[in-house]
Formats: structure tokens, sequence, C-alpha cells
């Protein structure tokens, strides 16, 4: 039996270091350790849960064009290419499946080059500076958002 | 017996028109509705949740200044204020209080003058586009936030 | 019998001391004079006027939102808050009254900071420079305009 | 017998086109249409009133030096040339005859670039977005500047 | 028999100069060899061509509105008049004829002022430094742009 | 027997929580205590003095209109206001009132949106940085003044 | 026996998805069908044409350095890349083959950070906004500078 | 017998109301008063001296195109166009004749669009401020070019 | 017995010219007048103070370089090298002296580039616009940070 | 017996190197030959001519100072410190001798920074590009200046 | 016996075109052909070096996450990337190991684009314009680092 | 016997204060230590290397006219003038003697104005952040280009 909903997790450059890098902004959670709860939480919501991660934007690109009319729903943190890939824009508005675009970190707070997201204004909504729970959120935002669309 | 924390809920101009102002973009909830959810769910966390909305920019600082040494932690969703009050700011800056900054609708997708905040780079974190969720959201990211501290 | 048609008129800070104030710049007749001259226009005009002039942001907000089903069209110097108020303008946005902006003065003759209106782009139209006149022009632009809408 | 006043009204590029062009920003009204009835009322206030529409930047700064000594007042609607025509302020400059400054349409809710007039500065006054009515007004404003000049 | 469709091909300002000017960039051809070059070609297609050159602005703009209701197309190399006329992007609007920007010679690999056009935003597409090869291949593309919309 | 100089003291929004807010930047005296050190030194020089802080910009605004023709000079903080009040700006000039702008901590050393005053080009002068005695040489500053200006 | 020239054509990210993406905007063909299209008119015109589709940018640098010495002319639609990539620039410098830069939509009609390019510069010309047909027009204009160029 | 020299003098647009226009910038002197002074000059260099006013940017350009081959040196006062007409430099580059441009007043200490000039920095040499000996002195620094380059 | 503290006072280019120089801007006194009042006052509060004026920007920095290890504070008014003298800057801070930057005119009444200083964001404090009596709050200022700082 | 007036040539920085320094800008006259046929000029219009170069700003300050009471007229090609001395115009203000600003070269043809002069809007006026014939120019229009200035 | 110090040298995208690419530029030497005489210098200085080259911003980010906790400083010459990759730059910051930047050529004498490198402010020190000895100097520099530092 | 090469380096303002000034930012080496191991280092390579610092621009400006067809090559560390004198940019064009611009911190580190250098893009090539060592990479450097201009 198939889960209600579809959701990719998408996780750009660098997340890999999570835990071994900057532990005193992001945290000592590795990304393993995140995504494992994170499914965990998904199929308690009857979502099936799909990760990539890449430090590659074609890595990206290529799921998110895989996830064409499989995916109902896409939690991206695209960390440095929110700030320079127009590709991974172009790739998300290809396929339009809504997304939720995260950070773990308050990006607000940082160097004034990250104050600008090729993301945020086609995003329905974003979420940064909660750490991994803004993940959790994004779940439970994109569950909330694809039950009232499937009504 | 007291709450172990207490929030409080702090919400901007045109704030209380909310269910009857351009439902197509905030939905038709009213502010009353909103808080009344978020406190039933607070006190399932004990937090004593508390909620000023005003249209007047003094009434907000007011309700800062008496919360300092009171209040553990804000939600502020400033409205119209997120772009223009250096004056609320420094009323959170002033209080030192914590703070996430919430927004109903995604500003990223509105007037290019959305886009800047006075409150996101000395915020806990931003939240937008995800509606009343949002609140809820910040009050369990609040929630995480002060048992932490509080170890 | 009630009048046709409901138009506010508002008035921002400092208006209160037109007359007193830089008569080379604004004239010297009171906004008492203006409004009364204005009153007595509007009721040959089968039109029924109110007035508020506030130097807080929030007095024009309310007054705003009090207008709110009953209230058909505004006339509204924003005078310094022309240039600051996104809560004014969000105001007028969250009763979608249709609205025209005056000015006394030529703004476009002074300090550089008044060349950017919030509102110029959601009013129907704008008149600056011609006075106290500038006000009978409105309703009478106002009046045009409720005539077309309720054929 | 001559006329009080003489006020020269001058429409700038494509404005001949009226009627024909973008009826939902400009009207269905044909410039005729509107010049006929603006004479009329013009009559009834003892003011001569000219009007020359040319496409041409020169016709219309020949217009204006033909003015000199002549015309005591213009209403200008200089259109596209609002925003490109150093040349036609020049003009009025050179003549130093007083002006105001109409556009049919809402010129703040359009393209970025007509936000800024190369006449806004130097006019006695603006008004936009208020249709044919709008040289009315013009009308009516250049008759109370003149009779107060006059006295 | 008149031909399927009719297109006016407008050149701005000093292409009368072709051939004679600055060769290194724009070629040895004459704008009468590349005009009679292109209605040979239009013959053949069963299209009706006109051509108007014109050092003056209103020159381009009266030929617009004479095609009215006329013309089914146009191609426009504006010249100098691409980063300055509002008027003549106005003309074009004003008469809603789909057309084509060419350009002789690579536009981006000269003066920065030359970066920006009037005239791109609105056009069907654009294209540059292909020399007078440019105005055949924007023949064709009008014939395609017109066989589509006409079936 | 009444002073020979009528001085208002205005202090702008938070100021209210000096002594309690971030120490380091403005130290430990409450403005109470200022204001009374100010005070005393103005009686001094037979000059009486007036304070009114408030958190509304109309707090501030309605105190200006109220020393219209009762005022000699202005003392001014305007605190966050200073960044973004064109309103109490206008206050200032409407009643022609000599000022001078005062700040406690060195606005120059913090974020980037301090740089800008809408009050120190129509100021006599401004003094930053230098703690409460700031107030002090203001008061000493406009007893110069207004000595030379009643001679 | 080879053919005269040999030409290639590459096509960046998300140029896959045509025919599945956003059809109202770039149409239904798909890639593939619109490089036979081109293979075909190109071997009619004896060029050898390859062609090299690519979401990574190293794979489309890779396919640059890999024509060094092969090829005689690019055509490229960088899509995404046009605004973001300075390696794909200097990957054709370093080649210094001539090349022409093609968009299918009028770039200039859509998002403002799309109207800048890292090719057009340097590149022979550049055609937006006619679909495949581009394509097509490009292959013509290659092979009339390659003739040009060998003559 | 014919003069050595042939050099062109080209006014733009107002300059023919000289005289009348705002004498306290640019003196009593008529533009004929000018241009026969000039001339007289110029007979005494060997230099037959023509001269064009034009209120219409094409006036000028066209005087520009029939010099072609003709002229020897333009000394132009763009006035307006100066600061807008693209054409007019265009004109002058497609003949290649070298020139000065000359202003009567110093644009250097008028409004600050008035900063930027099409024309200088393909001018020989800029002169400003001098009033009507600025064409004297230009017309002594044209001969001297001349002389030089004829050697 | 030597004085308590020993104070710098430097003044930059063209002061030496006070009282020549615009004397309704800076007042009728000579730079020695104000200094001889201020050596007298700082006699009277056991401070020992020296003077530099210097049209060179060496000569400023060379004085500052003496004070290294001798001189307690700074009283700098570095005239026009406010706005350009990085070289200044750095010699105030590689001597680490602390400084308060004085001006006579209010210069933010002035030419927009007088509002950038060089100093004003690693200086104590700023006094500006109060005539010589703003060397004297500065002497005050200074005697009172020396006092708080040696306790 | 004295001369009727007495002007002051200055020259900026690197000037003394005429005649060695890129000639093909320059030419190839040293500075002395220009400055001795310039005061040969000078002696025949019965004019007393100083001259000073320097490459230190306050030699040419001190220069400005000593000729305040003195000198009628500055002649000034401040070189580098057009665009970086804010202090040499301060001087040239604090003395109130009229000036004009002359540079060998054009220098709107060279590098960006070039195109800014704090000379410009406070001179009489400007010559450039005219080579060492400029100082000629100028020395005539400053004898003019002083002829009417003196009647 | 291995190594005292492990250093990683990066290159970027083109760089294995040297010697084919541009050689008036960057000189004939192949990156072999540096890479080889680099190393050959390195195991004279008891310095283990390992190289990567790679035209993927995720070939070389891959190298920088291998290197934690294993290379001890890297020498990377980002070429395109040092313009555009945050990714590139999270990279060093996440492994933090200290680094120089290196430029064959002289960036700053090059397109403006390549005036900003997201690098530089995050580097020990930054080389630019001496060509393949460049290396040599940040090897010994690398090599300076680790002595003091491991001291 | 004369050395083959004579390279002079300069320093600019404040560094003679090295050693004593923000020691952790430019060690605590003096000048002096610096250039006497240079010129040890100097002599091995058969280079006569003199020296100069100054506080005062004019101090380098002469030093560098002093050194035309004299010295081989430049090594300048201008300090602030780096950011502000275009006098010392022209000085060094003006003898077209080959430069290395060397800095002791990493300039791309500090204050955002120190990001602009006049010198880089006219410069051989540029070093920063790597101490005093930097001088003597850029003397290897100078002598490399020298051994490969003298063959």
């Amino acid at each position: 039996m198939t889960a209600k909903f579809k959701i990719l997790v998408l996780n750009g450059p660098n997340l890999n270091m999570l835990g071994k890098r900057e532990p005193q902004i992001y945290g000592a959670q590795t990304l393993t350790d995140i995504i494992e709860q994170l499914s965990s939480k998904a199929r308690g919501m009857d979502i099936s849960l799909s990760h990539v991660q890449s430090n590659a934007e074609h890595g990206l690109i290529d799921a998110i064009h895989q996830g064409f009319g499989e995916i109902d729903f896409i939690i991206i943190n695209p960390a440095a290419f929110t700030h320079t890939s127009v590709a991974l824009r172009d790739a998300l508005l290809s396929v339009a499946i809504p997304f939720i675009e995260v950070h773990l970190s308050n990006v607000h707070a940082r160097e004034s080059f990250r104050q600008h997201s090729y993301f945020s204004d086609v995003a329905i909504g974003v979420i940064c500076g909660l750490g991994a729970k803004g993940y959790e959120y994004a779940l439970d935002a994109a569950h909330q958002h694809l039950k009232v669309k499937n009504n």
C-alpha cells in the first residue's frame, strides 16, 4: 500500500559536513540524524519521504527532474545555491512542484550577500534560523498544503 | 501554580482586519480564532500566552517594555512595521527578550519594499508564507529554545 | 433621507497647523476653513462628508478600518506619512475603498525624500500643488468615479 | 472683445490616438472630444483656449516659443516626453509661463521609468489618473492662479 | 490580388548613412540595397513590404500610427532611439501591432548606455549582431508568427 | 517672576528604558536622573525647562505644536525616530523653533541605517556620543544662541 | 568525405525538460525534435552538427574544451547559466571559437535578473524570443560567417 | 576663391530664444548677434562658417549628414540634447568630423541631470560657462586643430 | 609640576583663514582667538593643551605620531580632510588616542559630499554646528572621559 | 606702474612632468614653455601673471591663501586633485576669487573616476581637451570677466 | 617518513587549458609544468603537495571536504569561481583550513565583474598578476604560516 | 661596478609607525627591520635597492619623478593612499615604470572603503595579507619581470 503523499527533501552543498562544520552555527547533529528523524515523523503522517543531498548543482536539478509527475511537494535547503543558482530555480519552476525553502541558521544575521534568495519569491513559504526543527515545520506545512489541495 | 514559560504574542497594524482583508492572501480566519487556537496549544505545553495587537507603534513598544523581566520569549508579526519601525526594533533590543518573526503571507512574493525587515537580523528565526500555522511553529520553536536554555 | 454617497476626508500629521505653518508654502487658510468649504460643496452634490485629522498614524488607520463597509471613497492627504507609512497603505488596501491622494504643495519641488509616495501606485489618482482647491477637484473626481461605478 | 486670459493646452506624442489606443487605460473619448468640452468650459470662464497636439518634440517647443508674451498659462500633458525631454522643459523655462502638468492615467501605477518627470519640479502642480476631467481641474486651477496673480 | 500579409520595416536615425558610416561595424551595404533584397524575399513569401527610414522620431511615430489597422507586423531597427524614445515605444503599444527589434551590430559589445532598450520587453523577439541578415531572419520569424496566428 | 528663556527637552522612543537598556552603550543613569540634573543646571541659567518623553511619534509632535509661540528652543533626542520620522521633522519646521539634535551614543559607530537623520540638516547643530553630558552642552549652546538672538 | 564546417550546438540546464516545461512560454516541441530538424537543415548546408545538452556547467565546459581545434562555430543557449556562469564564458574565450547566443523565449520580458548575460558582449550576435526558429537563424548566420571568413 | 577650411556651427533647441530667455544666465545677446560676430572673425581666418539652429533633433542630424565630405570641423552647442540625444551623437560619429562641444552657461552649476553629456567623451574638447566667447575660443581651437592636421 | 592630562587640538586645512573666510558661516573669530580662549579654559582644568593647524595632511599626521605615548586625548576638526583622508584616520588609529571630532558649521546642511566622515565611526563623539563653543564642549567631554578612565 | 589686473595660474601634481609624460596625450611642450608663452600674452593685456606648480596639495592651498586680497582671478589646472581635493575647493571658496578650471586633455574621454570634479560647480567656467591653448582662452575669458566687473 | 606539512593546491575551471588559452595573458606553460615545478619545490621544504584541478564546482568542494582533518593549508586559484561560487567559499569555511588565493593574471585590469571575490575576505592573503610564480610565493607564505603556527 | 637593476621601494603614510601600531594586524617588525632584510636579499640578486617612506603624498610623488629614467621597477605599499590618491597613480603613469602593489595586511578583510585601489588596475600584480614577506615576493617577481624584459 502506497503512502498518501510523496515528499522530496533536497539539501545543497556542504550540508554533508553538518555536525563537523561550524557547530556553533549549525549544531552537532549530522544530516543523517536529521533525515532519519524526519523520515520517522513522515511515516507517522502517511508520507513517503525521499532525500537527496548533493554538492553539485546538477545533482539537485536531476533529482527535481526525476520528481516530475512523481513528487507532490519539495522541501529544499539550497544552502549556498540559494544566492547563486538560477538553474535550480528554473528546475523547480519547470516541474511546477510546490516547495518550502528551509535554512538551518538565520541567514539574515550573516553576510550581506546571503540576504538575496533566488527561491523565496516562488516558494510557498520560508523558514530560517530554527535549526533541524525547521525541516519538521516544513514537513507539517507541506502536509497541510497537500491536504487542503486534495480536498 | 504558574506556567513554566511566559510567551508574548505581538501583532502589528491591520492584523485586526484579518478575515475581512484580502482573504485570497491571508485566509478567512480572524485573529481571535488564531490566538485562541494558539493559546489552547500553549496551555498543553505549560506555557502562559499573552497577546497584544495594536495599530499603534507605541502600543507594541509599551507591551514590550512591560514584558521586561516578565516575558521569556516573544513571537512577533510586525506586519507593515517590519519595513519601517526602528523604534520597535530598538524596543526588542532594549529588553533583550529572544523573539521569532512571523509573517502570514510570503512577503518575498510581494512589493519590493517588503523585502527588507528591521527585525530579521536580530531575530532567532523567521517564518513566512505558512499562514496561521506559522505561529504554531514559532510557539514550538520558542518552547524548544527555552527548554534548551533552561537546562 | 441619507446622502447618496459617503466620502471620508483624511488629513495626516501637522495639517492641524495649517494657516500657522509656513504660509508661503501652504497658504493662510486653516484646515477648518478648508473642510467647511468642502462640506458645503459636498452637500450640494448629495454627498455625506466626514473628516478626520490626526497626527497619529493609528488615528488614521482606525478611521479607515471604521470606514470599512460604510465609506464609498476616501480623499487622503497623508502629509509626512506619504513617504514613510506602509501601515497606512496597508490599511487602505485592507478595506479596498478607492481613494485619491492630495497634496497642498508641489511635493516634487521640495526635498528629494518627498519624491516617493507609498500611496500613489494604489490610488485612483494624485493631485498636488493646487492648494485647497485640490480637495475640491478630488471631491468632484470621486463623485464622477462613484457615479460611473453605480450605473 | 478679447478674453481676459489666454491659456494654451499642449498634448504630446500618441495622444492623437486617444480613443483608439488602450481604451481600458485611457477611456474611449477622442482628443477632439476632450478639447471641445474644455473649450466650451473655457468660454464660460472668459478664457481663450488654444490647443496644439504634436508627435514631434519641436512641434511642442515651437508652440511654446510662439506663446512667449502671448499666453498666460499652459496646461501640458507631455505624454512620453514627460520622462525624456529636457528640451521641452527648457522651452517652458525659457518663456517663463506658469504651467500645470496633466496625465490621463495614473503614471505611478505603470512602468518604473514613468516615475520620473522632467516637468513636475518646475510646474505649479500635477494632476494624474483622473482622465479627461484632469484637464478641467487644471483649467479651473489655472483660472484661480491667474485671478490671484492679477489682483 | 493583394498579398496575404502586410509588414512594415522601420529604420531609425542615421541608418540612411549605412555604407558610408563606420563600415567596419555596419558593413558596406547601403540601406537601399538591404531593403531591395528584403522586398524581393518578401514577394516570394506573398508578403507586401513597406519601408520607412527617418531621422525624426515623429517620422517613425506617424508611420506606426498610419499602420494602425493596416499593418500585420513591424520589423524595427530603432537605432539610437532604442535607448531614448519612450514615445516610439508608446506608439508601438498604441497600435498593438506585434514587432521584432533588429540591430545590425552587437549592441552588447558597445557603450554601456546601449545595453538598455525601451523596446525589447514588449517585442516578440530581438536579433542583434547578424548584420543585414538580421532583417531576413526577422521577416521569416514574422511570417511564422502570422501563419500561426491566422490558423 | 518668569524665567528669561523657555526650553523644551524632547526624548523619543525607548529612552524611558535608559539605565535598564544596554548599559554598556548608554550608561546606568535613568532618564529621570538626567533630566533632574539638567533642570537644576537650567534653573541656574534663568531657563525654564520642560520635558516630554514619548514612545509615540504623535506624543512628540503634539508637544512641539503646543510649544508654538511658547518655547524658545528645543533640545531633541529623537532616538529611533531620527531615521524614520518625516512627520516629526515637519512638526519642528511647522513651529520654526530652533533646535539641537542630541544622541547619547555615537550613532556613526552603529548599524548603517543609523547614519541618516531626518533632523540634522535643519538643526542648529548635532552632538553625539558624549552621553548625558551631550544634553548639558546642548543646553549651554541653546543659551548662547538665545542670548545672541535677543541682543 | 567530411563536411565543410563543424558546428557545435550547446544547450544548458533544464532544456531537457522542453515540451514538458511551461509550454505557454517555450512551446510543445522537445529538444530532440528541435535538434533533429536542425541537423537535417545542417546536412543540406554541408555542415556537420554535433549537440550537447547538460544540466551541469562542467558538462558544457568540457564539450567546449573538446571542441578546441575541432569546431568552427558554436551555437549556445546557456539557459540559466546565461546570468550566472563566468566559467562558461571563460571556456568560450579560452578556445576562441566564434559563437551566437540563442534564447527560445524573450528574456527581456521576464525577471529583471535575466536582463544581464555573461555571453552577449563576447558573442557574434544574439537571437531571442523566436522559439526553435532561433537556432535555424543562428545556423544560417554561422554559415554566412564561416563562408566569409574562409574566402 | 574658396576659404581654406569649412566649419559648421550647430545650435540646439531653445537657443533661438537667446536674449529673451533667462538673461541672468545666458546674457542679453541674441543668437544672431553671436553668429554674426563669429562669422566676421572666421572670415578673418580664411574660414567659411555655416550655421544651423534647430529645435528639432533631426534638423541637426540632417545638417550633420549634409556636412559629410564637405565640412572640416563642427562647433556644437547641443543645449538640452546634450543630456538626451544618442541619435545626435551617432550622427557626429557617422560622419567622423572632429567637433568641440560648447555651452554658454556652466552646466556643472545647474541641475544634476545636466552633469552627463552624450558628446564630451567623443569630442576634441569642451568649453562651458564662458558665454558667447566660448564659440570664439572653439573657432580658434578648431583652426589650430585643422592647421596641425593639414600640415 | 605637570598638568594632569595632555590634550592635543588639531585643525585641518583652511582653518587658518577663520575670521577672513565666509564669516556668515564660520563667525568672525580668528583661530588664534579660539585657541587662546580654549587654552585659558584648559589651564583652569589642569589640562596642558597643545595646538597644531596645518593645511598639509602630513602636517597633521606627523603631529599625531609625535603625540604617541605623550598625548591623552585629541580634539580634531579635520575640515575638508573629514571627507577625503584615510591617511589621517589611519594615523589616529595607529596611536590609539581617543578623540572627538568637531565642526564649526553644521556639515549636514551643506553639500552632499560633506555628509560622509572618515572619522566619526572611530571617534568617541561628534559635535557640529555649535561654532567655537564646540571646542569647549569637546574639551569638557575629553576631561570627563579621562577622569572616568583614570579612576 | 602696476598692471591693471593680477592673475594667478595654478598647476597641480605631475604637471611638472609635462613634455616627458605621455606626450601622445599631453603634447611635447614643457610647463615652462606654456607659462612663458602665457606670460608674454598677459603682458600684452596689461595683466600681471604669477605661476605656482606644486605636487603638494598644501602648496596650492598656501598659494591661494597668499592671493587673498591680492589676486583678481585664478586659472587652475588641478590635475589629479580635480577628483579628490575638497581642501583645495575650500581654499578657493575661502578667498572668494573667481576662477576658471582648465584641463589639457579631454578628461571625459578617460577613466570614469575622472568624470567628477570638485571644482566645476563653483568655477566661472571649464575648458578641457584644447591643450596649452586652453590656458590662453582662460586668460582671455578672465580678462573679459574682470573688465565687465570693473566697469 | 611523512612530510611535515600537507598542502593542497586547487585549480578551478579552464585552468586545464593553460598554455593553449590566451597565452598573451597567461603564458605558455601548461598547468602540469607549473604543478611539477611546485611539487619539486615543496619536496625541498618537507611539504607533501597534492593537486586537484576541476572544471566542476563540486569537484573542488569534494576535494576540500576530503582534506578535512588531513590538509594543513590550501592554495587555491578559483579562476571563474572566484566571482560566482558561494558554495566553494562555504566549503573552505566548513573545513576551517587556512588558504591563500592566487590568480595568474591581474584580475584588476580585466572586466569589472572580476573585481569581486567571494574568497579574499576569508583568505590569509591574495596574490595576483605574477604568473606561475604566484603559486611559489603562496607555497612559501603557507610554509611561513605553518611554521609560526606550529611553534 | 653597478648593480644590474635598480628598484625603488615606496612606503606610504603611517608605515613609519610599524611595530608600534596595531601589531595584531601588522606584526612587531619595524619598517627599518623590513627594509634592511629586503636590501640584504636584493644585494644577493645584484639589485640596487633604494627606499622612501613618506607621510606626504608629494614626498612619494617626488621620489617617483626622480626615479624617471633611473629606476627599473617600483615596489609600492601606498597604505591609505591606495584608496584616495589619483595624484600618486598619475605619478606612476607619468614615469611609466612597472610596479607591484604590496599590502602587509589583507585589505579585503577590513573596512569596505579599503576594497578599492587606484593602483591595482595599472600594476603588474598585487600581493596582500602576507606580511613583510610580501615585499620579498614582490622583489623576486620584479627580478623575474626585469630578467624576461632584458632578454
